[in-house]
C-alpha cells in the first residue's frame, strides 16, 4: 500500500482523486490538506461517505506530511505547486502536480503564458510530463510528473501519433474544445452560477487560452517544423466531459488513419480508436478514464476532422494522475481506473 | 406614459422588470441604479439588447431620481427598502417594493423573521400586499405596495379563496414547494454554482423558511382561528418556476373545489383553475404571468391535494408588480403582460 | 465466482447492474439478453467499455441460459417477469426481480394495482420483499427476491422503524417524492423528451402512482392499525436521484427520533441519518448505494418532517439487487458497492 | 390586419411562431393545422394559455384554408411542403416556408442533398431565400420565401458580407457549430430523450449535414470562386440557441472588419457586431430575434475566428418568419418581434 497525500483537497480534481482512490487495491489516501478546512473531516465538509469520510484536512505543511506518505498530490492552483514541490522531493516524497507549474519544459514559456515567476526552473527540466500514453517510460522512473492539462489531454492524444509519424499535414491545426464546467474548478463566482451557465453556451479566452501554448510545446516535440494551434475553448452545461473538434488535413485515407492509430495505441488501456463513422460522445467516457478519439474526412473538401472525448475530471485530471502513479510505483496502468461509462 | 425608476436593478428580478416593460405600453422605465454599476450602460453591464439597452446606471440617490419618475420598483435586499420607500413616498413617488419590507402588517412580526429593525413601522400599516387577485380593489389606491414573496403568490392564490370560502379545513396545511434557483437571487456562492446545483435537488430551510410568516400573516386575515402551515422549499436545478405541492383536507368534493375556484378568479386574467384530471406543469407558466392551479383527491385517504405553479421571476416577482402598476396607475390589469408561455 | 445473467439488459437499470458488476470480486455477468439486440454485443449497441463490452446479447430463452447461471436478474417491465422468475427457479437459478411481480405478497393487490392477471400466486407468497435493511435475514435464505420500487425503497427506509417502533404516528403519513427522470426508463416518448423535461418540473399520476399500494402494504406489515399514506411523485430534470419529504407527526422530540434510527441502522453499512440540522442531497448519494435520512422537527406547528435521498439506479435499483445478491450468495452486504458520492 | 395560416403547427417552431405572433399588432393566426390533433384546441393539445389558446387545429387542407388567410407558414417536413406551397400559391396565398424545399435555386441540389424527388423546380427558381438582411429587397415582393435553416441563418449573416467584399479569404472556411436540442424538432426517440442528452454533448453527420450544401449555394452567390465549407454540428444540452464558431483568414485586420460589418448592417435591427474583445453568448440573444457576431484573430497563428449566435427557434425559424412576413406585407422588419433577451 502507497501512502498518498491530496494537497488542495477541496477542489472538483482533489476530491475526484479521494473517489477513485476508493477502489484503488494499492493507493491510501494519508494526509489531505486544505487551508480553509483544516481540523475538519471530508464528512463535515462536503458530506462525504466511504472509506476516507473521517479523514481529517491538515494545513498544507510539507514538513509535518513528508513523512507520512511516499507520493503528493498537488491539486494547487498554478503557481502554488512550486514551492511544495520542491521541498516535497528534498524530503524524498515523490510528486505528481495537476497545476501547470512544471509542464513546460521551458520556464521562460511558463512565465510568459501564466505571468507567474518560476523558481525552480531546473525542476521543469525534470520534470515528466504526465501524457501516460506518451510518455510512459519516462513516467515510470520520474520522480515528478506534470499532470497534464485537460483540453491539451483530450488533443494531444489524437495528435501526437499522426504528426510524429507524417500522417497529418503540419498545418493548419484547429482545434474547438467544448469543456463542462468542473473544468473551471470550484469558483464561488457569477459567471459560473448554476443560472448564467444553464441554457447558455459561450467560448472563452479565444486565441488566448493558457493551454495552447502547452499543447504547441508538446507537438513541437515531435515536429521538426514549429507546430502553431488555433484553439477555441468553450463552456458546456454539463458538469464533466470535454469533446475536441480537431480540423486538421490527412495525407493519407481516414481508414490508414484508423488502422494507425490502433495499433498505436494497440497496449494502451485507455485509449480507444472508435471505427470509422461512429462518433464518439461525452457519455461514453463519463465516468471513465478512457479517451475515445473518431476520424472522420470530408473527402470532397480535402479535410480530416478528429474528433476526441474525455472525462476531463478523470482522464484530464485525477484519472490520469492515478495512472501515473501506477506507472511510478510499479503496478499495472489500469490498476484502479473505470473504463465502464455513466451511461445515465 | 409613466416613468419609473428600477432602483437596483442589476438582480435577475430588476432585469426580468426591464425586459417585460419594453412590451408595456405605458410604463417607461427611465432610470436604473445600481451602487456598483453606477455609470455603464445595461449594453455595458450585460450585453442587453433592446429599447433600454443604453439606458445607464446610477447611482441610488432618491432626491436625484424623485423628480424625474412616478413610481419606483425597489429591488433592493430586505432592509434595504425601508428608507427608500420612506423618502420616494414622502417625494410623491408611488413605490412598488420587492423585499419583505413592507410585506407585514404587523412590523414585530417583520423584525422577528428578517432579524432586521423596521424604522417605518407606520408604513407597514399603510402598505398594500401586493398580491394582485386577492387585494386589488386596495392596490388601486395604494400608494406603497408590498410585492409578495415568490412561494406565497403560489401559496395564497389556490389557499385564500378556500380558507376563507370554509372549502378546507383550517388544519393541517402542509406546502411542499421546489423553486428554480433564480428565485435565489444573483449570488456568487459555491452553493448556487452550476456544479452543485445541476444533477441535485436540495431542500433548504425545512421548518424555518422566512416565507412561511408572511404566507400565515395573510391566511389569517382570511379565517378567525390562527392558521399553521408547514412549509417546505427545495431548490431545483432549472432557472426560473414554482411547484407549489399542497396537501390540505377538502370539507367538499373536488368537483365542487374546483367550480368554486373557477368561479372565485373568472374576472382574473391570470389564474387558470385547470380542469380535474389536469396537472398544470412549470413549462405551461414558463415566461407568464400565469398561476396556473390543479384540484387532486385522494378518496380513500382522505386528502386534498393541490398544485399550483408560476413562473418566480414574472408572476412570483416583476410580473405582478407590473400587475400591481397597472392598478395603481388605472389601466386594465393584464396591460403588456405575457399569457403565453415559453414551451420549450 | 457467482455467474449471471441479466436479462432485459437494455434498460437504465439492466446497464447499471453491469456497470456495478464491474467492480464485484464474484458476481460474473455470464449473460445479457434483449429481444430486440440479440446477436449484438454491448459495445455494438451502446458504445460500452469495459470488461463486459464484448458480452453479446442473447435471446432472453431461460431454457438456454439457466444452465449457464446461478442467479438471474429480472430487468423486464412489470407482467413479463413471472413466467421467467417461475421457470428460472424450476431450473434452480436464483431469481432477483426487478419488476412489481412478486413485490406484493398479496397477489390480489398486484392485480389490482397493475391491472395484469398473476399466474404464479404462490410464488408469491414465496418471494421475499429485497429492501435489504429490513428483511436481509430473510433474503439470505431467498430463491427470488422481489426487488423493491425505487419510491419505496426511499420511503420505507426511514418510516419503518419508526412506524414499528411506535415512534411516529400512524397517520397521517404525506409523502412528497420527486425523482430523476431514469427512474421512468428508456422511453423513446415526447414526454421524456429533453426539451419537453428540461427547465420543466411536473407532477404525475397524483393520488394513483402504483407504488403506493407498494409502500402501504409494506408499512402495515409494521402495524396493527390500516397505514394509509398520501402520495405524489413528480419529475425532475436530472438523470438520477430521489428526493422524498415526509410530513409525519413525530411521537417524541426529533432528538430521540434520530438516536433510535441512528441505533437501528448501525450495522447497515448504507444507510446514513444525518444529524439533526443537516440536510441529505441527491448529490451526496449520488453514484452510491446509499440512502441518507434527514430529521426535522416544526415544533410549533407540532410536526415531524423527514428527507430521504437514494440514488434510483443503485439503491433504488441495480445496487440494491446486489446488495441482495450479497446475501443471497453469503458474501458480506457491502461487497463491490460504492459510497463514495459522485460530488459533481 | 393580415390572417395568417400555420401549417404543421404541433411542432416547435409552429408552436414559436404563435406564441411570437401574439405581440405582433398585424399579424392575426386564423388557422393551425394538425393531422393528428385536428378537431382539438392548442389549450387541450399543449395546455397553452393566451390569445390562440381556443384555436382548434384543423386538417392541413388547403382548399379549405386558403380563402381565410393571406399567408400560410409551412411547419412542415421537406418533402411535404412542395404541394402545399404550390397550392397555396395557386390561391392566392402567400407562402413562408420553413422546409427546405425552396431553399436551392437549383432542384437538383435539392434532390441530391434531400433524396426527395422536387415536383415544382419552376417554384425553387422564383422562391427568395429569406435571409433577411441580404435578401430583403427581393423578400418585399416575394410570394414565396423559403425560411433558411438555422444553421445557415448563423453561419450565413457573418459571412456573406465578408466574402462579397473580399475580406476573408476563400477558403478554407471551418465551421463548428453547437444547436440546442430544440432545432432536432419535436421527436420522440431514445437518441432526443433527457437522459441521453443532458449531461452530454455529440457531434453528428459530421461532414455530411444537410444544412452545408445549404450554406455553400448561398455563399456562392457572393463569389466568383466556388466556395467549399468544412461544417460540423454538434448537439448542445439546452433547449435553445445556435453558437457557430467559425475559422477563417482574414486578409485585413479584425477592426477593419469589425468596422465593416458594422457599417453593412448599420441599418439592420437585428444583427449586432459585437466590439472587439467581447464574446456573444448564447444567453444573449435567447428569446430575440437578434444575431449576435464577433470577431476575433489569433495574429500569432494568421487565423480570423468568427463567433455567430441565434436563437435557433426565433432568428433561426419562427422569428426570421415573421420578419420576413413584415416586409412581404409592408410592416417595418421589426415590428413584433422581440429583441429583449431572457437573461435567466
Amino acid at each position: 500500500m502507497i501512502k498518498a497525500a491530496v494537497i488542495g483537497a477541496t477542489g472538483y480534481t482533489g476530491l475526484e482523486l479521494i473517489r477513485l482512490s476508493e477502489n484503488h487495491p494499492y493507493l491510501e489516501i494519508s494526509v489531505i490538506t486544505s487551508r480553509e478546512k483544516a481540523g475538519k473531516s471530508l464528512k463535515e465538509v462536503f458530506a462525504w461517505s466511504g472509506k476516507y469520510a473521517e479523514l481529517v484536512f491538515e494545513e498544507p505543511v510539507v514538513e509535518k506530511i513528508a513523512e507520512r506518505v511516499q507520493v503528493a498530490f498537488l491539486c494547487v492552483p498554478s503557481g502554488k505547486a512550486q514551492e511544495m514541490a520542491y521541498s516535497s522531493l528534498q524530503r524524498g516524497v515523490k510528486v505528481i502536480d495537476f497545476s501547470a507549474d512544471f509542464r513546460f519544459k521551458n520556464s521562460r514559456s511558463y512565465e510568459n503564458t501564466y505571468n507567474i515567476k518560476h523558481n525552480y526552473p531546473e525542476l521543469c527540466e525534470k520534470a515528466v510530463y504526465g501524457l501516460t500514453e506518451i510518455f510512459g517510460e519516462k513516467i515510470k522512473k520520474a520522480e515528478l510528473v506534470a499532470n497534464p492539462g485537460c483540453y491539451p489531454t483530450s488533443v494531444l492524444l489524437p495528435l501526437i501519433p499522426l504528426l510524429k509519424n507524417n500522417l497529418i499535414e503540419k498545418e493548419p491545426i484547429i482545434i474547438d474544445s467544448k469543456s463542462g464546467t468542473s473544468g473551471a474548478g470550484r469558483k464561488a463566482e457569477n459567471y459560473y452560477s448554476f443560472c448564467e451557465v444553464n441554457e447558455d453556451f459561450k467560448a472563452y479566452k479565444i486565441a488566448s487560452h493558457r493551454h495552447n501554448p502547452e499543447i504547441e510545446e508538446k507537438l513541437n516535440l515531435f515536429s521538426d517544423e514549429q507546430i502553431q494551434t488555433i484553439f477555441t475553448p468553450h463552456l458546456l452545461p454539463i458538469n464533466r466531459g470535454i469533446f475536441s473538434t480537431i480540423y486538421v488535413k490527412f495525407k493519407t485515407e481516414a481508414e490508414k488513419i484508423y488502422k494507425f492509430l490502433k495499433e498505436f495505441y494497440k497496449e494502451s488501456p485507455f485509449v480507444e480508436i472508435v471505427p470509422i463513422g461512429k462518433i464518439p460522445r461525452i457519455a461514453e467516457v463519463k465516468g471513465t478514464n478512457l479517451c475515445k478519439i473518431g476520424i472522420f474526412e470530408d473527402k470532397k473538401r480535402g479535410w480530416g476532422i478528429l474528433v476526441s472525448v474525455i472525462d476531463n475530471l478523470i482522464k484530464g485530471a485525477s484519472g490520469q494522475a492515478i495512472q501515473n502513479f501506477n506507472l511510478m510505483f510499479g503496478f499495472p496502468e489500469d490498476t484502479g481506473l473505470p473504463k465502464t461509462p455513466l451511461f445515465v
